[in-house]
């Protein structure tokens, strides 16, 4: 089953276990990032542009737009500023967006300004938030993200939260929202604090997959919450997490180490065909290394066909 | 299901999916270590002495010991080099090992060295290879790895192989070798010639895991075989394998990118109690990087209590 996202000229944007891995880019998002708000607030859309342009370079298919500004007036001012932040990402890439917010008339003003197909993040299985989030999805035949904790929280075990998404997913259904709309996430906890909290999504995606026939999607980096080396944990966990099926990730495309898990991953499960996507960033950071050492032993940088480039590539190539 | 492997002097290794990761250490192996194959045949075991000595000291809790020295009396000579070499192992370290040889008398002289509970490296499914081998593991009660391959072939369809292995499990009970002491090697082929190849491996290692109750074992590092980046794609490799349930790999303990992979995947399982492995390791990294800097700016190198390490590792853990 595929989920399809598409943007406002019709660029699509697949989602499926049998398809590459889709990184829903994470950065536009002022949460934790002050200047990026403070612009944001003061009409300066230049930082998302950069954002937007460098996530799409990175490869990311799908990018999701926060205008959560963290203000009193947030109500207020969110459905004005995504608005904008939405006109800022298309006036640079075209890729389909997630609109991302809690607060329903900025997801609306979001949806209506992204066009095409867009992503709504998110909904849970609280029924306040259902019942304001469903009709929108409906309307708008979009796609929406299913958190799976209701009102009574987020349970440690992974069956319940298996529950509370089945109960979710009959719920969409009862607005008329198809299965393939869906993309849960089974809310990923701190291995530091949750022992095995990494496996149990494993198990969630696998019951997903296998007994909704949904797909899923989740921020995997709070796994290593709390813990040294994180982008090593959270790079082999997108790798394990892509062996069981997960099909897409709200994440940082531009950190090398998950680049480097995605691709691999991708390529092991078959989902990259003559492994050229891997043998092309392979070849993108030789080229960067022989540019990097050029540069370092004072010569001119390197031509793009380079050919100590080259030679560096076919060195990896054959080790 | 464990599987359990022990030194002469009763240490044991268990292996199951339910535990920390097993490697079993493959550097003691003179196939395309031509200095290594040169010493063993003259009787210096120096260099296997220090080999297992780095191995258990990077983690491994089983070593594989092969004497196979490529030469045309092999069968004459290898069963006396390979006791040698067990005896070289066993006078620097106690661990389980695995007495890997294709020549039926050097596994029984070496089983006979080993003594405890070694594995065998390996038997196939080919009825020449069963009726020797499977004879040798009923009289000496010791575990065997077990390869999906018979005598049409290694199939390129993992559901074959599969079935191959069902053969072979059933021929070992009709030896009265018990499920625990089977080690299936689904058979990793290149994910640059076979596409999909990882995904079909772990799609045997979950079938034999749950239709056959075996654990599971394989040389992981095949799957990269011919293309650039080999130690990520491997690394990433171990963790999705881990994720499937495999408890264990013939593998090179001493690479990082495996050992981190393989860490944080344990820890993700839930087999890392209070995450402790990992952030023992974390600490030992940020004690040798701080090591490095000191040498570097040409202070003393800092003892191992250094509290610049220590910072370092705090540090990192509040990141």
């Amino acid at each position: 089953m595929h989920t399809v996202l598409r943007s406002k000229t019709g660029v699509e944007a697949l989602i499926g276990s049998d398809l590459p891995f889709v990184v829903i880019g994470e950065r536009i998002n002022p949460t934790g990032r002050k200047a990026l708000a403070a612009e944001m607030l003061a009409g300066n859309f230049e930082r998302v542009k950069a954002d937007a342009l460098a996530q799409v370079a990175a490869g990311a298919p799908v990018l999701d737009v926060n205008a959560g500004l963290g203000v009193a007036n947030a109500h207020e001012l969110e459905p004005e500023v995504i608005v904008k932040a939405v006109e800022a990402v298309q006036s640079v890439v075209d890729v389909p967006l997630s609109i991302d917010s809690s607060i329903v008339a900025a997801l609306r003003a979001g949806l209506r300004a992204a066009g095409g197909k867009p992503l709504i993040n998110s909904v849970t299985g609280e029924s306040e938030r259902m019942e304001a989030v469903f009709p929108l999805v409906a309307e708008y035949h979009c796609a929406v993200i299913v958190i799976s904790n209701d009102e009574t929280g987020i349970s440690y075990d992974p069956q319940v939260r298996f529950e509370v998404a089945k109960r979710i997913v009959k719920r969409a259904e009862s607005y008329g929202i198809p299965r393939e709309d869906l993309l849960i996430d089974p809310l990923v906890m701190p291995a530091g604090a949750v022992r095995g909290s990494g496996g149990a999504v494993l198990d969630i995606v696998r019951w997903v997959r296998e007994e909704l026939g949904c797909n899923t999607v989740c921020g995997a980096s709070n796994v290593s919450f709390g813990l040294p080396n994180r982008e090593a944990i959270n790079a082999n966990f997108l790798a394990m997490l892509i062996a069981a099926g997960m099909p897409s990730a709200i994440t940082n495309p531009l950190k090398p180490e998950l680049k480097t898990a995605i691709l691999a991953a991708d390529m092991l499960m078959g989902h990259d065909e003559d492994c050229m996507r891997w043998l092309r960033y392979q070849r993108q950071l030789a080229r960067e290394a022989a540019a990097a050492a050029a540069a370092a032993s004072g010569e001119a940088a390197p031509a793009a066909d380079d050919r100590a480039a080259r030679r560096a590539a076919r060195r990896e190539t054959k080790e």
